[in-house]
């Protein structure tokens, strides 16, 4: 198979994870005898300093004419402490969501059985667990238009979904969830936001034509809450872009961390693999950050972009026995670890490729 | 002291649980020589049947003109399914809210050694956790422009803040963070809303007044993921009506179960407490539900709007002995629990009275 691969490492310890995700594509395409071409580009706070612009041009053509994208993350503390500041790096991330039209982001809590004790919660709670996240990525508060006055005395967001966005993410999520165990929670708001009035329409409608599959319907501070008290009892979960985007970084605990997590982001055209985690500056260029979740993010982007699925199985195998065989980075580091067991980013990510 | 108390049981185990709070006041009243009367109004789905209107003129003039309001729950299923229903419970909430000018609601998550073991996280992550929310209450995307298209396809919430509404909760927030282990945690998104764009830029002003108070920033996707992670992380948590409502839902966990956190909410007038949980349907009417929720509303009532600390001790004193004598509703139990410490709600409240 012939593929053309973008890689966008981004800011932080994006740069340092995405190496890993990139060899693990390398020696599988050398170990099925597939064909993979890689370029590479910029965003974020690294392609504001080199060019000004968050997302450039040259970036967001290379994106549309690649085969699949590989990012790494996007942020940076400067930003964040200026409430001000008009160019951001998120601005970048945003944009190429939008231009590539990536209206599903897919966010699977996998568990693996050697981590249950990384995690905050108790091993019987997390034991079985198993959630698929669709989070609308291109529509909601995020994209709505914002306002600021002149006097810096009001700000406002506009909240909004149109009934196709809904749709289209609602039927995605639904047909995972026939592959799987047939339930289907959609997440919103709709006691006091008729954005999700809206949405909870549509979801009832959509659920109609998969009458296999049993749908439930929570409100966002109900699922917050259920999550943490009983994560077992989700499976496929579908919610709007603000309020995903919090509930999968709360469910990375049940992941044991965030560190774990890889996403992928489809929809119209080329599809976008990365991590949940974020560019974490604190210990970026240290060797310090997890590259599993770069890693499973190549693993994502080989059965879900490239039907790849023996690649893919291939790939997560090898990070379960890497964990297996008792190898961790820092942050899925418990107590009971011993020293020279805890890696850094280029001797995990090296136990995986070997 | 003489006091005129407004007990609105609201919905569903609404009812049942504003019983025992009630009891608790007149026990304290007895007790202490204080001069507490009581009336009694609806609101909700019970104001709905009786009037078609979720909170009628008569129950707002009664909370005007009283000192303080006990509070029970509110919402029906009925009207969750049916997204299209134009008169729900919650509008008597919110606009109850709004008219006493409730914009800050304080939730403590107040942990109980007893209860270390009925939480689905661990308790060496749980002990010494204790943490105080400020909740805006009046503004955000729960008071923005709703609209919707004539044909359906598009719906809409304005969220917005003002910046005398950051700053006046702001003020307030800080206060209590000084009376406390002196750091705050204001958290918005500031890296995608213009909204918490300003909030964080307000944050930041009022943070120069308090500079012996420890501030910082966190975008409510990490603040999630730290509240499962590293609860004891955090002091006071000062946020927007959403982001409050959903992280002090899923902070409930932290206590064991949402049946244990009380909330207070203030502001312009008249104090309004309640338990954070909800009007629970499917348990109401069965003496199931734990009413030590508004037993904690009560003392803080007692607390905040009456200055009675002593009084307030005292009660949360009664339940924390209740507990460590073993008693437990259902919620609060674990496998290791017997059977017969296991008490239906009349019987707790009975247990703490006495
Ligand atoms: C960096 C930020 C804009 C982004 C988001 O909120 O979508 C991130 O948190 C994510 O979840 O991918
Ligand atoms: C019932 C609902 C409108 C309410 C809210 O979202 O504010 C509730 O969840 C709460 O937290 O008090």
């Amino acid at each position: 198979m012939k593929k053309n691969i973008l890689i966008i490492p981004g800011d932080g310890i994006g740069q340092e994870v995405t190496t890993w995700g990139k060899q693990v594509l390398e020696t599988v395409a050398q170990a099925y005898g597939h064909d993979f071409s890689f370029d590479e580009a910029i965003m974020g706070h690294t392609a504001i300093e080199a060019t000004g612009n968050p997302l450039p041009d040259e970036t967001l053509e290379k994106a549309k004419a690649s085969d699949a994208i590989l990012f790494g993350a996007i942020g940076h503390a400067k930003y964040d402490n200026d409430p001000s500041a008009k160019v951001r790096p998120e601005q970048g991330l945003l944009k190429i969501r939008k231009e590539l039209g990536l209206y599903a982001n897919l966010r699977p809590i996998l568990l693996f059985d050697e981590l249950l004790d990384a995690s905050s919660l108790k091993p019987e709670v997390l034991r079985g667990t198993d959630i698929l996240f669709f989070r609308e990525l291109t529509g909601d508060v995020y994209f709505g238009e914002k306002k600021r006055n002149e006097d810096n005395s009001f700000a406002s967001d506009l909240m909004n979904y149109h009934r196709y966005e809904v749709e289209r993410i609602a039927r995605k999520a639904y047909d995972a969830a026939r592959t799987r165990n047939k339930r289907l929670c959609s997440v919103d708001k709709a006691n006091v936001l008729e954005t999700s009035r809206l949405w909870r329409e549509v979801v009832q409608e959509i659920a109609k034509e998969y009458s296999d599959v049993e749908t439930e319907h929570m409100f966002i501070d109900n699922a917050a809450m259920q999550l943490v008290k009983n994560p077992k009892k989700f499976d496929v979960v579908l919610t709007a872009n603000l309020f995903g985007d919090i509930l999968t970084d709360e469910a990375s605990q049940i992941a044991g961390s965030m560190g774990m997590l890889a996403s992928a982001s489809i929809g119209d055209g080329t599809g976008f693999f990365e991590p949940i985690h974020g560019s974490a500056h604190d210990i970026a260029g240290q060797n310090k950050a997890n590259p599993l979740a770069s890693i499973l993010s190549a693993a994502l982007m080989l059965d879900i972009a490239f039907g790849l699925q023996e690649e893919a199985k291939a790939v997560t195998n090898a990070v379960a026995e890497t964990l297996k065989a008792g190898w961790r980075t820092g942050d899925i580091a418990n107590a009971e670890t011993a020293a020279h067991n805890i890696l850094g980013t280029n001797e995990m990510g090296a136990k995986v490729l070997s």
